[in-house]
């Protein structure tokens, strides 16, 4: 590894924002999966949720494996112990999802510790789940069809997060725990 | 056809922005096509532009079926002759691409008539390309990765399009001249 390297992984470490997650709840095709870890990456953040039915972890892991590479992924068997274990850890859960409490995404206040869900690609968002979630959010729709692809969705809220948290100088501070700062490092740097 | 339903057209139409377009620059993969075509309908860009390596055309139209019907697809079969064309009918050419004269995407003014380029997905934007084109835009990169899914990045950029159009009044002023807003209102209608 060279210098300049180590560099990298450092920096983006030092960027990392842990307490903006996103959790998807039955999302299955690979190529929305993989479109989402690399998203995640990209706008720093460090932890993605999965629920998944059991069986198709695996197939999973192969497809994005990679982009994986630079996200924690959470498996989770059912969206009520990922959902709650977002509100443990003092994260606030809102569902991208269409409602009568939905909000528009850019009205959400980012810089809130948050927990991003998005809904199966046919399904959307359980009923239960909604129930489920602080406050919903959706991105303005003016056309004819009635959702963006998941991917897209999780990407326009992300990045409108990234703007806000940016904005905040939420990228100039260290945000990850030093254990947590030091274990990652170690792992990336000795795949 | 429900008078609902005719209503819908008839506003959706009346969003439309045709002098906001995209252009996607050899990018073949058809899950990434269908997610532009759907993100560009949800966005009010009427007019996608495309150039495909000939013999596949046929492949796409495949694919798309369903989310094509709300945005009119114009093949080209060379990228000069497609980016010429935006500058003939009065539009600036901005590509999606890292160069060193790259903006951040949210500092472009969005308002002005201007055709997005989006490039391949294993070796993006072609230096052809790039150097016919007025300006270069970012969307910053936090993370490992060296990029979005072009789809993504497409979403992310006409995201920021949408805002600063809605803010400047745009969607609520029929853009279409009424040839074109007759014209697509019959096909809609009568499919
Ligand atoms: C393809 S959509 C699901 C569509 C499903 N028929 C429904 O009505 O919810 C998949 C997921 O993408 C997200 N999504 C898509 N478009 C969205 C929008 N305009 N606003 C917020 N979330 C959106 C939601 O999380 C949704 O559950
Ligand atoms: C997967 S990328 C191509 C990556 C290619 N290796 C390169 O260096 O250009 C496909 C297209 O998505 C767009 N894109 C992806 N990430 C982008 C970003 N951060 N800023 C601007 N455009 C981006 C560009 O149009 C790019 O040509």
């Amino acid at each position: 590894m060279t210098p300049e390297r180590f560099e990298k992984l450092k920096n983006t470490l030092s960027r990392r924002q842990p307490d903006l997650r996103v959790l998807t709840d039955h999302v299955h095709k690979p190529h929305n999966i993989a479109a989402i870890v690399r998203t995640c990456d990209a706008m720093g953040v460090a932890h993605l949720h999965m629920v998944w039915p059991h069986d198709q972890f695996g197939r999973f892991s192969k497809t994005a494996s990679g982009s994986d590479r630079w996200v924690t992924v959470h498996p989770h068997q059912t969206s009520v112990e990922a959902i709650e274990l977002q509100k443990q850890q003092g994260r606030k859960v809102i569902a991208a999802h269409f409602s009568d409490r939905a909000i528009d995404f850019r009205d959400y206040d980012y810089t809130q510790p948050t927990t991003l869900l998005l809904g199966q690609e046919l399904f959307g968002v359980s009923d239960e789940s909604a129930d489920m979630c602080d406050e919903h959010v959706v991105i303005p729709m003016q056309g004819m069809v009635e959702s963006f692809n998941v991917s897209v969705a999780a990407a326009i809220i992300l990045s409108e997060a990234q703007r806000q948290r940016d904005a905040a100088g939420m990228y100039d501070k260290l945000s990850l725990n030093p254990e947590e700062y030091e274990k990652t490092l170690f792992q990336w740097a000795h795949p």
